[in-house]
């Protein structure tokens, strides 16, 4: 493994994650099964639920268990589209490639239009802007923090203002869940059935789970259409063969990560910051994007201008360092960032950014391999323009 | 662990699937990503892509990986209707309920029209009334084995009958694949494009994989709408962070199956026939359903007349003896089999039955185990009618 300055994109398994996965494969029963076998991973299945339930404050019941963000982010997309297709989806700029993929599918294939919210130069999302656009709304979708400038967003006075206009919010909290405080009860607070926080996704790969799990949060009153028919299972939200072994991994990565938040976010941020000050003491022209300080503690999102972040990345990493010029989703896709363009950046600029995100393995030594490997790396992307 | 004679509803991890599992989440790094570490796991999971696609006989890019069966099912069958949401689906009855649930929301939500197909006394599709109901269709489906009669298809014949009527034909190879030989290549022959066997789905666990994993094999020239979008992954046909460990998981467990499939079918029929013989001569009444010769090895869909299959399920369970009423999908949920009726059997007869399927772990012991506690068992269950 190189210096890993790419935990945004996954971070690694938690050893404890690890043996609870190992643990629970050793059941053998479909927790569907009425048999004691059956009912062993059952019981399973439902404490891990209550588990991660108590750490995004939400009902067990309101868990959803998925196979990840990307399916968590569909399924609240799409089932709150499919159980009402009338109105507007209010969609700020700059959300996840995900977000945008399936709204994009939603308004070509299945008739939805889209009022869209203008990011600030920060990269949040206003309030009143969005306040402004709920009115008549299918639905609203928001990020909690931004994966890429790692902006923290104002979920709850987001989730207050779609409770007041009776409209139904989803927020994708994959980014932030584990980072930053997330509450689902919180933020729902006592909105009316069917309006405000409805729905919230989490992941686990992103906090020390294994790959290949996610959840989203849905409120008893939600009504969400499935996107996976065929079973009865988790109050016929998502059928399939329940996956224990990720359940309750997912739910020890989710503890250890609420248990280890503040320390862990101090820690990030000590480390971040000298990283940043580091870029920007050494680099003419660097800039940090994203808001300066509320922003994921491990997330630096920075502009160099007048060199291309693929050539970057590719430079960093024959020098020994992984970090990545956006989302993964969309690596390989030689298109500009939309989320630096969201920022009212040029065409160019949304080609010049790296994202560091540090993480629960970071250490000093490898934010100082980092500022030492930039410099020449900038010069010499610099150059080959 | 009871005697466990539910291994179609799922069956104990291999070690070494397990311990494929376990080295590749010592790896960091999205697959997505384009630094060393992202490429590393990339190549695990496309070597892993590989080894499954030779065991089904495709190409490793016909390959997607799933979260399980039921997504490949649901990616599967609205990923068809909505690539060309005009005329019939061929549904045979008796088919998994996850296809059954699927077909019957795009009759309800999205417009489809079904044309049905009865099943003859053993269960299996008759490939005449099969062919006589391909004009025109939109696609058509059919399992490879029933999930609970064990009976086989002529998956070729119906592959055949599928491209010479230039309709798309899915298969869910998912209680099959492992068990009995499965080969997309062989199956679709030289159809043309877009027409005979276009999709096929397996899962893991059904064959000592881990849960939460599986495929649908999707010819290169299928015409298929994605059910997660989000991502440039898996071209364009299933979005989210890939699951290396898994689909390492899965290849393994897959070659393994592959290698002892002719001797372990070999030896579980013995087992299964010896189960069925000891039942048919110690419990009045008792009879075996499904085709008699051509089913899956280790399976038994027996009826016992004048007992009703939930009693029965609790009463082996107290006695430790695992086994199924049907599908676990459907477990709990107080209806008479789908399949059962199919057959042609009364609604009464369709609560009286059971489901035996043996396994890797399963020996002569358990199908002794199996065979004392059933004559106190059916002889309670019919008394307490």
């Amino acid at each position: 493994m190189a210096v890993y300055l790419d935990h945004a994109a996954t971070t690694p398994l938690r050893p404890e994650a690890r043996d609870a996965w190992l643990s629970a494969s050793e059941l053998v029963g479909n927790a569907s099964s009425i048999h004691g076998d059956g009912q062993a991973a059952r019981r399973l299945l439902e404490e891990s639920r209550e588990r991660l339930a108590a750490v995004i404050a939400c009902d067990p019941i309101e868990v959803v268990f998925t196979s990840g963000g990307t399916e968590a982010i569909n399924l609240a997309l799409k089932g709150l589209w499919w159980s009402n297709p009338h109105g507007a989806i209010v969609l700020p700029d700059g959300e996840h490639h995900a977000t945008l993929d399936v709204v994009e599918w939603l308004e070509r294939a299945e008739g939805a239009t889209v009022r869209a919210v203008a990011l600030d130069g920060v990269g949040r999302v206003p309030v009143d802007a969005f306040t402004g656009a709920l009115a008549d709304a299918a639905f609203a979708t928001a990020l909690v923090a931004n994966n890429e400038t790692g902006t923290i967003n104002d979920a709850s006075a987001l989730a207050a203002a779609s409770a007041s206009a009776g409209v139904p919010l989803y927020l994708d909290a994959v980014s932030a869940f584990g980072h930053v405080p997330v509450s689902f009860r919180m933020w729902r607070g006592d909105a009316a059935a069917g309006a405000g926080l409805v729905a919230l996704s989490v992941s686990a790969h992103k906090i020390g789970g294994p790959v290949g799990v996610g959840a989203l949060v849905a409120a008893r009153t939600a009504r969400l259409t499935p996107l996976l028919h065929g079973g009865a299972q988790q109050r016929r939200l998502r059928a399939g063969t329940q996956d224990v072994a990720g359940a309750a991994a997912f739910a020890v990565a989710a503890e250890l990560a609420a248990a280890e938040l503040a320390a862990e976010a101090d820690r990030l941020a000590v480390l971040r910051d000298a990283l940043v000050r580091g870029i920007l003491s050494t680099i003419p022209g660097a800039e940090l994007l994203g808001d300066a300080a509320d922003r994921l503690p491990g997330n630096a999102h920075v502009l160099f201008p007048g060199a291309a972040g693929e050539t970057l990345l590719f430079l960093l990493d024959q020098a020994g360092i992984a970090v990545s010029t956006g989302s993964a989703c969309q690596a390989g896709v030689p298109e500009p960032s939309h989320v630096v363009l969201a920022l009212g950046r040029t065409d160019a600029e949304a080609r010049e950014v790296l994202r560091f995100t540090l993480g629960r393995t970071t250490t000093s030594a490898d934010v100082e391999a980092a500022l030492a490997a930039l410099p020449p790396a900038v010069e010499r992307a610099r150059a080959a323009r």
